[in-house]
């Protein structure tokens, strides 16, 4: 009668609901009660599970040292306090808006063009997400989206708004390219089960695998978007983390090469500075929608997320230092590479592959050879071994959604240098233990027994750990209903 | 088929559907147009719409310059300024969310205890109550909540949640107290058209009438919902601008002194900074549960609308400085006092009433002698002459849901004294004029020809103007379902 029950209760606790599946929560779980510290926990487990920037934070902290002004708590801002605190126009500081504009034109190589006017503020991706499925789908729509996919897309994109997300399958053998086929399929299939698909929804550059789109498979999305008369959405959150060729394409880009390709009201995009600047805590998301209604739509929304004026004042001088955004593009750039190289190098010398990236602040590696089983129970054993005795928080594929059992995402970025490598010391001994045990056995299939033994005693009482989705709405109303 | 046509396009744009109805838009429009200024546009229209409080701004300020630590932007605090921009845990800072547990106990008296460990993050009020909505209640349910209310409740608790609100009809002749009777009636009606009644929502301190509940309603209110097993959402947004007896009692000191009268599971506290700090661009909500399941889901659905780091840091500095935030509340209560005497004198100078009230940003004031018609119509007329010829943005009951005609919510703390003092004399001079020529035409009904005269000729062309109700979902879905 409108009290959640003891059900719900436990749905609550065990973390089913909220957007964040299983093994990721575990993986954290575990990162958490044993973090890893040079010194002081030599043998924590070291979180390879976050995909943060923490490589150029400190230009930024030398910008600020030297920009004072920009802050409305120093001596030389402070006449600016009551202004900016009691500002609440959601449409934001207008100034904040042209420097999120330019920096996003910055970090796309200056070859696309955003006007301010279309900048609409959220609570970080996660709140643009949300808004723009609220905006465009009613509960039970469907937007297509590539697996491997961001697993908390699940939280950000349906959990309150009960739209559905369906999988395009991209396979190891394509790169994990998103193929007309497939895409063709996976729409058929949901019109065949009377889904009405509102659109798709892309991360380019990838998360989890790393990769920019080619501009011919980004052009077959838009020609498809529009000749089914489809949203697209592309999450183009990573657009400043890309270190190598090839060169990062837009779907601004797309758009402004040929506006004939597609109606524009079709195409939105969500940006964020969570990754390119490693600032989630400052929450700052972005929904370009080149669609006047959705801007206008989004943007009463955002009422609901926005960035406090606070921090919209000091990015609006930071981001409005043109000098400083392009120094700081190219030496995080830079610094990505080196850190992409030696992680990837490091793996390599014991025979681990990754698909070859270009961008983003992770490796998506294929541990196949390690797996017992070529199943998704057989990748989570993997995992919790990974997890429990090498201390490594990776994540395991099923949590990606990736229909292929074997891979996992290792995020390098979020530590520094020494912390990889204790890490890339930590996969050499593992992988040369299995190996040892596999030539002991002198079986045909060399990882078997190595696995077998490395296994701890409670896995036999794992139960699945495959990802529970989450029920649309929330788990506290479900079960009251 | 997915693309937005021409009729939502014109439903955004007239501003219909994002959960300010017509009258407050308008009346927006008007004083953006054409805003006041002392100086530069001394015949503007004066903002006295926006329940906004800039009265003791300046001591924020003054703390600020003396503690230039508690910023990450100063030489003081910049040290931090990593670890602050990268924490994106969706708890809080722990020392953020301490100080303002503290913070809510000292703004209702020290009798109030609230634990930091249940403070919710949320994109202001607007997202907690949204947030709250999320959780208790599944669309087409509805929460009871007592007319006149807030008119953005329409979109934080309803807009996207599908929630439904039914009002509690509430009388001048009761000083708009809530009755049982009044609160049984709209329950049984609810009832008696199969609605599932989840909960009752209030404001407490009062917005729009500026008034504290009394004890013994507060505990008729919180006995009902523990007798219908429904829930109790309090908004207390308003509790540090109590400036005046009868004391302010909080649902939280109700469940303190008799933990029996209700099930904790059912009580909700809402509670921001932008009113009693005056800081809505820093997007401070808090949900404040008994429930720990609406605690965990909350802290879930937080991640939508987590408050900036950076402005967490700061307020977890300031709030957590005691003597700083007792004197800041004393003053502020002082100073608010001062402002509410002023005001509610100059207009009980020509005649015009005002509700008692002791609390909040606004005066809730009755103009029903100047009606021409005592009739919603009449009262929206007698608005539009005020803004258009008076040049004052006040509020009219109507857009407030309160169903007695002639009621205007007046904001008196977003201005300084000369501005107020502005405000007063158009006042003055208006019902004088009003007089004059009511007298003039010696009717009986003594104002009728003074509006007569006064109306602009395009209110013949002026099409209705109550407030329409927003769908609950996105007006961009609607049409092109």
């Amino acid at each position: 009668m409108g009290i959640p029950g003891d059900e719900i209760l436990s749905r609550v606790a065990t973390g089913d609901g909220h957007g964040e599946n299983t093994s990721y929560f575990d993986g954290w779980k575990a990162y958490d009660n044993d973090p890893f510290h040079p010194i002081h926990n030599p043998n924590g487990v070291i979180q390879m599970g976050l995909a943060e920037n923490q490589l150029c934070l400190e230009l930024m902290q030398d910008w600020i040292t030297k920009n004072p002004q920009a802050s409305i708590c120093t001596k030389e801002g402070v006449s600016e306090f009551k202004a900016i605190a009691n500002f609440q126009d959601y449409h934001g500081l207008p100034d904040f808006r042209k420097a999120i504009a330019k920096f996003m034109e910055k970090a796309r190589g200056g070859r696309a063009r955003f006007d301010p006017e279309r900048i609409v503020m959220s609570g970080g991706a996660t709140g643009a997400q949300e808004t723009i499925a609220f905006c465009l789908a009613n509960p039970g729509d469907a937007f297509l989206i590539p697996t491997p996919y961001y697993p908390a897309f699940d939280r950000d994109f349906r959990w309150r708004t009960g739209v559905q997300l369906l999988p395009i399958r991209c396979h190891s053998h394509d790169n994990f390219k998103i193929t007309e086929a497939e895409l063709a399929a996976a729409y058929r299939k949901a019109s065949d089960s009377k889904i009405r698909v509102k659109g798709i929804l892309i991360t380019n550059p990838s998360n989890p695998l790393g990769t920019t789109m080619d501009r011919e498979t980004l052009r077959t999305l838009v020609r498809f978007a529009n000749e089914e008369r489809i949203h697209l959405v592309c999450d183009e959150i990573f657009s400043g983390t890309v270190f190598d060729g090839p060169e990062f394409v837009s779907v601004a880009e797309i758009l402004q090469e040929d506006p004939s390709i597609c109606d524009g009201d079709l195409i939105h995009i969500v940006y964020s500075l969570s990754k390119d600047l490693g600032v989630p805590g400052f929450r700052v998301g972005i929904i370009y929608s080149y669609n006047d209604a959705v801007v206008s739509c989004a943007r009463r929304m955002s009422s609901f997320g926005l960035v406090s004026t606070q921090t919209q004042r000091l990015l609006a001088s930071m981001l409005g230092d043109d000098d400083f955004t392009t120094d700081l593009l190219a030496e995080s750039r830079r610094r990505l590479l080196h850190r992409h190289r030696a992680f990837t190098a490091g793996l390599e010398g014991v025979g681990i592959r990754c698909l070859k990236s270009n961008a983003g602040l992770f490796c998506w590696m294929s541990l196949k050879p390690l797996l017992k089983d070529a199943t998704a129970e057989g990748e989570v054993k993997l995992w919790r071994v990974i997890v429990d005795e090498v201390k490594l928080n990776i994540s395991p594929g099923s949590s990606f959604h990736c229909t292929e059992p074997g891979w996992f995402r290792a995020c390098f970025a979020n530590m520094d240098e020494e912390t990889m490598e204790t890490a890339l010391r930590r996969i050499r001994t593992f992988v040369r233990r299995a190996n040892e045990a596999a030539t002991a056995a002198k079986t045909k299939k060399r990882w078997d027994t190595a696995l077998r033994l490395s296994l701890p005693r409670r896995l036999e009482e794992l139960t699945v750990l495959t990802p529970r989705l989450m029920s649309p709405r929330s788990p506290l109303v479900q079960a009251a209903t």
